[in-house]
């Protein structure tokens, strides 16, 4: 069956989706209602079109800002730097921060000859000046290269008079200290609060 | 981002996919490259046209017979009864069967008030007569309604000198006694092997 296996095989290069998932997925395309294929197919063959990125911070957006940063509700002193345009909507979806973002497009990897030159900085180091940041929130994953950029940040926004702070690590809401990695469990101790 | 939460929701229908993985997937199809965005949406709004039923047996076909009725290489001599078409390519992956297929298009279900008679048995009856069938191989899911399909099948049979025969039940190969259920493991006694 040329045509199930083409989309078989299409599905399937999406992160997540083995062979089995997608076999599952296109006999549920081939299954629903025609109107249901042709909105989907539509809406993907749209989307790159319709999803620009911010002029001003670098998250994804659909005009020539993106949400945060056309709301004159957000506080425009406070910065969350994160790895990607993703980790922004990530970061909306919890409703916990109200403030602006900023994008650096990747993350300081010494083994993969990555510096701190291709972050670009300087963006950065403007945008805290122009809006008089009191805060940057460094976003970037708990990981060597996440820390290692996060330190970075950190260092080349010193004599600027801005607060410097990182996301906390520790064992998940809802997880279990059994389940929880050596490092994790660490840096919880490390970390942890008054009661 | 409303280009990004209405595809989100469309994939998000999809059997086995939820909120997280659909956008994970509308994240992967935005950083890809065009052209497979573009296959994509192609491939997914042509399925319906291209995938159509086998005028024979009702599996998928993209011609007007399915793979398996149009060879010359297939046993003629024996139909594996299955609820779907989908059914038939779950078959074929695995790659042992060499027959001819039938599709139910469902099963009886007297508690959903579906009976008998909207299998069209009738028309099973007449292949198993014109194809001389010395066997027919009842491949629903063992389940209650699958079940009772099966019996119907071979019920509706008797008299035309076919033999009837049911799919193996029992532990899962790699499969632990332990995670088996009760009911599977007391068909794999009754159905047990001499070695």
């Amino acid at each position: 069956m040329k045509a199930l296996d083409e989309l078989v095989g299409l599905l399937a290069r999406l992160p997540g989706i083995g062979k089995k998932s997608a076999a599952r997925m296109a006999f549920a395309i081939l299954k629903a209602d025609g109107a249901y294929a042709d909105l989907l197919a539509d809406r993907i063959a749209g989307l790159r079109d319709r999803v620009r990125f911010c002029a001003a911070c670098g998250s994804y957006a659909e005009g020539e800002l993106c949400e945060a940063c056309s709301s004159p509700a957000r506080d425009r002193s406070v910065l969350c730097v994160v790895e990607q345009p993703q980790d922004a909507l990530t970061i909306e979806a919890a409703r916990e921060y109200h403030g602006l973002y900023h994008v650096l497009g990747g993350l300081i990897s010494p083994l993969d000859g990555v510096g701190p030159e291709t972050l670009g900085l300087g963006r950065l180091i403007d945008r805290v000046r122009e809006l008089k940041a009191t805060e940057v929130i460094v976003a970037t994953n708990p990981t060597v290269e996440g820390d290692t950029t996060a330190l970075y940040v950190k260092r080349s926004l010193e004599g600027l008079g801005v607060k410097v702070t990182r996301l906390a690590t520790g064992i998940p809401v809802g997880g279990d200290l059994e389940y929880a990695d050596r490092l994790t469990l660490a840096r919880s101790f490390r970390g942890r609060t008054s009661l």
